[in-house]
């Protein structure tokens, strides 16, 4: 019984009401009574409504292909499924993002919600699933256990492919800095200790290499997403699935994505395996781990302005303390780090989760899909954010860094070869005792000429950015006695 | 220069229009163009909200107190704060949940807010600081570094006791089916191998048992807690703040939240450390280890219901599968897993955030706050799900349960010490390979009598319920020839 | 000066006495009074020792080539270095696994080892560093930096690859039982309760076919390992290093270890960058990761005997409790499970060091490698005892599966196609409440003939085994009224 | 049948010889076979020996107390643990740290060596049962399930006190320099910008509190580990155990140890909870957590010694670069780091395992034993050369610092209250702007006189180290125009 304001849906728990004018149905607000765990719903990653969207209107296509589904319900099921796939009904997936039950509540979220715009196509009322069920028709043929994760893989595609240009954005940065710096001389360290000269453009090409590798690492985690389930349905028997539904129903949803899809050979196996989701959150914990490292540079070089490194200016972005007038601090690094320790804290999230799952399904997707989503959105903010509210407007402090360079101990590692590193370490620390440059020592001990330590201390010798003159390996030579 | 819709304000790198209606300002402002990271405003944490205010409105009696603060001015500002603690202009605190610069961006928030309306109160324009100031006046003494942590400490008291009730509620729920179940003997596990036996009651009763340690460790954390920094500024050298301000603003604050204060008695190390922070995060996983592994035992004991271990029968709450109709699966158990792996990646992360921390002052605090109020929440909602809509209807298959424990290996562990290791071992071994039970060899080997038997396998002594007359250790046993 | 059992060495620290017989030098012997933490020296990882040497070797190679280094110094250092690598001297690699110092301790302890036991072969004293010197000689062009790393990558391929094998035989062992189990059919399970049936074979199939995926991941993430810095020297400028010494070094030290080198396009990236470690390390997990699972399920299965699972018998390896005799655990997916945790664990700890490298270098190379060569190792002893005392002894109890397979509710989803969600959803209710059979109560409800049930429910159609006549989707089915 | 190198003993799967000088049994044997994984035997924690040694006394006292057990072979059991505890015998515990079986195979180990040392006592051969048996007198009234953890137990007492001592004598040496550097002045930073002043001595001091609260919460984490389930025998039911067993045991124990040993209220719960060592881990890693902290401070600030922080110089303890002479690196704080890398690890491997625990026991315990022995130990390294090898000896660079101090713009900060924030802005902008001093432009603008400024920026005000008369908050400030 419903008045106008609701109707009455049936699940095997009985009836209850829905909101008249819901197009989720029983088994979505059994749901969202069930969960009420985070407040996020699960319109909050519309790559997944989208991809679910795909999934189903890949499997209608497929079931009518194979005269398993009438066409007017085939093409009322598409034109719904195109709906939501340009962004309509998305608030009507209320489900929350954690949620028990392996996914079966957002695929019964994603089943009834298309059903029932289906049937305004087809000029029934929403509920009347005696003209079209979210089960027996649009759920036909498929099991939560393959649809979701097919769906929760093509999302991470779309998800991973805007990661991947923001990352190529920010690695543009960073080369258009490396050649805006390619002149400018510094002192290289390792293990914060002042080691040998390289140039600014040298530190700011690594930070665009480093990207640029896991752009390609990203690139490849993606291939291992395009291997799904469908059609394997429940536990990947291919039970209630007809011979050629896989195989349509891919072909279809490859048509749809534009992805490479393939059909996992061994469909038991795929679907129980978390393995994919693992090593695609292992490749967005690398990105994060590098990403942080190249903040804590940033932060590292920019640290000061008087008592610090020195070394180069972030963009002001805000004003940095409410007590401090005119401090300005590295907020945009700070909150790429900050994005960093949560792709990490997911990754492990995502690891238990997966070594979790039992016998031929793991139960815990949904925490590890959102996981994924929130991870991939994240450091895409991040990357963005870091573009163009910091690396773009990075300047060098030029003849600070040049002055310093002059004086480091570090250069005397360019005459070991030919004074030998026994000798080369005592001059090294003489230099430090008595606060004196290494040129000067080495020229008071007669161990090189004026000329030969010109030639030697060339800057671009020194940071190897010419293929010039390296100094060869001289004579044998002795340890001070 | 402004319309009415917007009005002007200025900082460090300019001016900048603000929304007239806003009760937030500039630096505000600033700070969400910045942080476009999550999606989530701060507005999302309300007790971090009210803990702000808490400490605003604090720190404004103190300065009233000392003369540092025209008592109109601290009037408005007390107003203010009282307005926002009762949950009123929460929706102005628009800054992302994560952020750079240690808090600052949320402590700019809460001054703009509260300074804008103290402002109305004095009958002043929104935006008019000379009248009233946020950072002047209502920053007064304070730096985010002290102010920030103070306030994300008084709101984890309040979100860690609201979690501890819940815990409570489900300690209740446990012991209730642990008297309910207290006659239900049926067969203990170690390492999912059949043991000896117990009763249903003394499983469930140990899950509440845990609950309770753990309540027990969530309070002492708190204590932990109530240590503050208010007063110590910057860095914790008190610079800017009156030799009285640290101890009245304190008294102030425990006033206005009922909690037992203390100042921290080095400042300069309070202001950088986060110990507190991992503390109450590992207890926070600890809690989440234990709940995932009660939610495991629930899932494995309701395994079947034909193929498993039936020895429970969860509530249904959802239909289980779109494929497999009647299927019912322990999806509130399940969510509840997945919290705990959320509550144990947040730690990961907070770890790495609280370890990144530098010299004076850790940069991370956001990210550590928000996954801390996160996770709170989370198993917060854990446990009153697993309670109303799991826990508290569990059934016992008790007839199941009596059948198997007879058939067992695991009671000839009661006449171990009569006939002896090796023996009893024999006879174990003799009962598996024949398909006959342990009694039925005993007796036939003649090792003990039926009436011996009867005895020792009493119920009550398996289970240890009642302390009756234990076999004692009986002569020498010889081993077996 | 020195007597018979001593001599004296110099570094910049001072003179200090080294054990007459010691290969090692002063640097060493500062590093193991530096650093004693595990206990655990560097010779309990022999492919670190022979990688190092290899790249001794390799240097030394190339060196004479260019000219560098006198053909006799050359000849005696690759004696030396082909001595180690077949596994002599290993117990002079002492300092400790854990180190400060991004392994300049490690790679110091080889060059002494090398310079002292070339100096024998060319008819010196050990330690006379004159005639041959650790650092001008055999460190000669090399700097840690790149030398230590590529000795590394060269280790973890080797040790990779031994992994592989062992996994390629744990996967043989469950191919063999998967064939085995092919006709033994079985309840499939979803979240721990009964879904659909399946054989046994198809299970341990899967097993098979998730470990045949990781090896193929293992074998990608070595080729990452492929690409070494050598020739960069201390930060990737290639300082000291003769133009031709990164490819001639490199051929030379790929014709030594068989693998397919190539040197890093950009060498200050690659000095600094543990990106390759990271993503190793992840592959790592992700085995653990199935692995862990696998032995959860083996457990899961085999629990019992009389109140679980009871499917399949793990062989029997030792007595399982010193209280309950004939209790026979297993032992060997408990081990296994422990070291997967093991392998996780030091996951984060790479993460961690990985992070927080800095700048040019990362000086916390030397846990990392640790890490990863335990993680290798312990994975690698728990295939084989798994395939060993475990996989290959399985027995599967055929007809207690049978029985459970007919009385299970799961096989109601078989006839779904044909009656509808909500018609087969009653019957399954009806049939657990009344604890009858699902064909009973179809039957009784004349859903469909007995000939229906008898072809649908054949156990090849069921477990999809044979790409028979699968069902078709029905006519247009109606809501139960 | 034997010969004179072994003798035969017998088990559940048949007969297995054994040395004939081994004290360790078949069971052992067996285990030794079974876990070939790190080749690291039980000896290498020498604490769990004689915690085993201990309970397995206490047991054996109990007994004869009760009549269980005669007293020639309780006094002979306990001559053989009391030589345990001494040190002796330790190379008998011969099964790997990780092992299967929740500590079976290390209890039995310890069972056969206690029983074959009694049985020399005792004027009997190795092996010869009859006299005196492992299960049936050593293990009397016993299981694995409370005699393991309850040894564990004690010996990490042992353990935490000894780390605990080791973390106090580096917190007096933090201490010691806190007092040395008193009086230097330098400046403080909050996100690596130089903020307001400080001295080195306040900077020391908090890492010399910080250590003493950890010490703290170590020793709180210790009491949890006094509560026992000694007594609950297999599953906490106290089947086969004396009603005075418990008390009687736990009593022997805490006498032998020293310990206030109490037995847990709920023996069931006792048994399956990992809950203290969870917290234990978590404790070990928040002192991680602040030592890498403090390390990676100590590590910035003496970076350099020409192109950092240069504020402080760590002792030389090593030559630093095989290719740089002269370099000298921070090789003791980096080990440090790497030490708490590898504790955060290990609580991530504790985590999981105490999560994987089923039922009425976990499983795997013998990972988190293993994993907390070696945290424990590594931290004391970790601690006791962080204070002989670098802490100790730490310099100030006292000019260098009093230099910097007074050009940082940070002591506008104190000006504030005075000026305004929004004209202190301004003047911090044009001082950094102008490259002049913040005094200067302060003056130039006649915001305060040459006096006022003199009165402000007194070190001692600045830093709060005395009481002085602070500055108070001045007149309503205006915005600047």
């Amino acid at each position: 019984m419903a008045d106008g304001r609701f109707r009455i849906e049936h699940d095997l728990l009985g009836d209850h009401t829905v909101p008249h004018d819901a197009y989720y149905g029983i088994h979505t607000l059994r749901a969202v009574h069930n969960f009420p765990i985070t407040g996020t719903a699960l319109s909050a990653h519309p790559d997944l409504i989208n991809g679910l969207a795909a999934v189903k209107q890949a499997a209608a296509l497929a079931n009518r292909d194979l005269g398993l589904l009438d066409a007017h319900k085939a093409d009322a099921i598409v034109a719904a499924c195109t709906e939501i796939r340009a962004g309509h009904l998305h608030d009507q997936f209320v489900v929350d993002v954690i949620q028990g039950g392996a996914g079966t509540s957002t695929n019964m979220n994603a089943n009834e919600v298309i059903a029932n715009r289906a049937l305004e196509h087809l000029g029934h009322q929403r509920g009347d699933y005696r003209q079209l069920h979210p089960l027996d028709d649009v759920n036909a043929g498929q099991s939560t256990n393959d649809a979701y994760p097919t769906a929760v893989k093509v999302a991470f595609h779309i998800a991973a492919r805007r990661l991947k240009e923001a990352m190529s954005t920010l690695r543009h940065a960073f080369e258009t800095k490396a050649g805006e710096f390619s002149d400018v001389i510094k002192t290289g360290r390792t293990q914060l200790q002042d080691a040998v000269p390289m140039t600014l453009g040298q530190e700011f090409g690594a930070y665009a290499v480093m990207l640029g590798e896991d752009e390609q690492r990203l690139l490849e985690s993606c291939s291992l997403l395009c291997e799904i389930n469908l059609g394997g349905t429940a536990i990947g028997t291919r039970l209630n699935s007809h011979p050629r539904y896989a195989a349509l129903a891919r072909e279809h949803l490859g048509a749809l994505t534009g992805l490479p899809l393939s059909t996992a050979p061994d469909l038991v196996e795929a679907t129980q395996d978390a393995g994919a989701f693992v090593q695609f959150s292992g490749v967005l914990k690398r990105i994060a781990v590098k990403l942080s490292k190249t903040c804590n540079d940033l932060r590292l070089l920019s640290s000061g302005p008087r008592a610090g490194f020195g070394e180069i200016n972030l963009p002001p972005v805000q004003a940095g303390s409410s007590i401090m007038p005119g401090k300005v601090n590295p907020v945009i690094p700070e909150v790429v780090n900050q994005i960093a320790f949560r792709v990490i804290g997911n990754d492990t999230t995502i690891t238990l989760a997966a070594e979790a799952g039992q016998l031929q399904l793991n139960a815990f997707e949904p925490v590890i899909a959102h996981c994924l989503f929130e991870s991939t959105a994240q450091l895409r903010a991040g990357c963005l954010t870091l573009t163009e509210r910091c690396v773009n407007g990075i300047t060098a402090n030029r003849d600070h860094l040049r002055a310093v360079v002059h004086g480091t101990i570090g250069i005397i590692t360019a005459l070991t070869p030919r004074i030998g590193y026994a000798q080369a370490s005592a001059a090294a620390q003489e230099a430090l005792a008595t606060h004196s440059s290494v040129a000067d020592v080495v020229l008071a001990h007669k161990l090189l000429t004026r000329a030969e330590l010109d030639r030697i201390l060339r800057p671009e010798t020194l940071t190897g950015t010419t293929e010039g003159d390296q100094v060869p390996h001289g004579a044998p030579i002795r340890e001070p006695s």
